[in-house]
């Protein structure tokens, strides 16, 4: 057994990284919602001042990155990694917002659980004393993603009622060995999951397996369960999928009880704003992480936030080839303590 | 500066994780080049005993990572980690392959210096001890590559002088903190670099300055030049983009010498099999790595590979939206003795 690993699937850091600095950056959907606040900046341009929404999703990773820099009152090489993904066929939001920084890129695809999947390994380069500094960035946005994954947003496809709303919205962290945290004191790896499910208009159902089996692992490895952390959440299980890991947990006889959220449950007012099941994409959770739930841990309404976004990892191409929907859930354990 | 950097962009391993086990796949076109006796396993057939190309990619890289394990007598259970990405949207060569295999994943996008990238993370997933075993893994296949990226096979689109040659390969290796060598004692991450090239049939011109960037970087972070190693191995930057690369250091006075390869160059025979400027693709480097190169390794044949491989980080969105080509470089040494 390696030194830092406790249990099967976890790994305690030893020194755990603190996050010194956090920026996110919105759309208008989400700068209406119920988290409007909580953006450092909504832009009420879907392109913002873009040619084309991609080129938009790549300006928002770079908002947040400079937002994030200038918190930390950080230059660019002061970083020495950057971890970063999205939803974009070939990760292109990320690869045209990095190209400008000239940080040292680890490029990632974990769909929607890449914020937890970034900050996973940042923090286990910074406690491996491979880095003394590094950021772990996402987006989605609305557009691109419908173009990608379903119609092109002008064709005004219906949505089908377990559909939920991808966010147009980026974030960033960045994280330091040392600081004033919150800190990751724990990491656990997802594995890919699929239980059959074919249906991608109903990918919170596909996810939720994924997100009970992290979950389940974390709780086993650390000894613990839900009641000993102020918030559980997942990124965007969307309702029926937040629902089903629920379900799952109490046939095992735990209790999630009222603090356990989903970031796609929080970021829309879904009666005003008819998100249908809820917010997704990568930009979901990373917004919700490094704004409403930062924030709040700084402000000490929160001490122990387990964080488990989860990812979809299918393409139109393997739906079109009859191909189920493998899920991954990634967690993250942020604590005010080391 | 963290503990384990040497110079600005340099890691140096404390206790460098060991090759245990490695295997490749190849199909008919590697199968019949210069390297063909180095595969473990060539395919004739392009659908690998599957229903599409894409499916035939996941074959690949479960075929690849089952036989590394069985190499390494391992179980799925003994890796802590699996870290693998592919050239497809969403990845899904990877998705799919992996997901029958319950190990702890972390998703990974850098176009075709993959293989490079997943072995610097779990090089120093392991160091850190974070992990006691992990697999690296990436594949590539001609026709998936051509439907995605340009035209359908069957269209016989002609290609142009500069194109390369996506191969129809995987590999993967097996790392562990312990083992007989192979070490992995350094890892450069690459930056983002972009030179504003836009001729996505020209790649290997895009990813020379890419190349040339953290080559620089390593030999100065580690005071040594290209002479202090038996082969400094590029992925796939063929014939226009690997002379580009020795230009530019001869420009610094720095002699690249015989030993400054390509994988995309050493895997066709060129003549005889018509392959333009080389070969290219995630399963190209990650092919002749995982055979020829730490087979002659094993063999005393070479005592230190500096293994480079580059990535194209364009999609065909990015292109058809006027862009120029972000590239990318990762370089790990592979060194006989720790």
């Amino acid at each position: 057994m390696s030194s830092k690993r406790v249990g099967r699937r976890t790994v305690a850091l030893s020194a755990p990284p603190s996050v010194i600095a956090y920026a996110n950056i919105g759309g208008k959907m989400e700068g209406e919602g119920p988290l409007g606040d909580t953006f450092d900046e909504i832009s009420e341009d879907s392109f913002f001042g873009e040619k084309t929404w991609e080129k938009a999703e790549s300006a928002m990773q770079k908002k947040a990155l400079s937002r994030a820099l200038d918190r930390a009152r950080l230059k660019t090489g002061d970083l020495d990694f950057i971890l970063a993904g999205d939803l974009l066929n070939q990760c292109i939001g990320s690869a045209f917002s990095i190209r400008d920084f000239g940080i040292p890129f680890f490029g990632l695809y974990g769909a929607c659980s890449t914020m937890g999947e970034s900050l996973a390994l940042a923090a286990m380069l910074i406690d491996g004393g491979f880095a003394r500094r590094a950021a772990a960035m996402t987006s989605s946005h609305f557009c691109t993603a419908e173009r990608q994954y379903r119609m092109p947003v002008p064709y005004g496809s219906q949505r089908t009622p377990t559909a939920q709303w991808t966010a147009t919205a980026a974030g960033c962290t960045i994280l330091a060995s040392e600081g004033p945290g919150p800190y990751i004191t724990h990491v656990t790896c997802g594995r890919i999951i699929d239980q059959g499910i074919s249906d991608a208009n109903n990918m919170g159902a596909a996810m939720a397996v994924a997100a009970y089996d992290t979950l389940s692992a974390f709780f086993q490895d650390t000894g613990t369960k839900p009641q000993d952390y102020d918030l559980v959440v997942t990124g965007d299980l969307g309702e029926l999928g937040h629902g089903i890991v629920r379900d799952f947990f109490t046939k095992d006889g735990i209790d999630m009880g009222p603090n356990f959220q989903d970031c796609g449950l929080l970021i829309y007012d879904r009666e005003k704003q008819d998100m249908h099941a809820g917010g997704s994409g990568c930009g979901c959770s990373a917004s919700v992480l490094n704004g409403y739930l930062l924030s709040g841990m700084r402000s000490g309404k929160w001490k122990k936030i387990l964080f488990a976004p989860t990812g979809a990892l299918l393409s139109p191409t393997s739906s079109f080839q009859g191909e189920s929907i493998p899920s991954i859930c990634h967690a993250v354990l942020l604590s005010a303590q080391r």
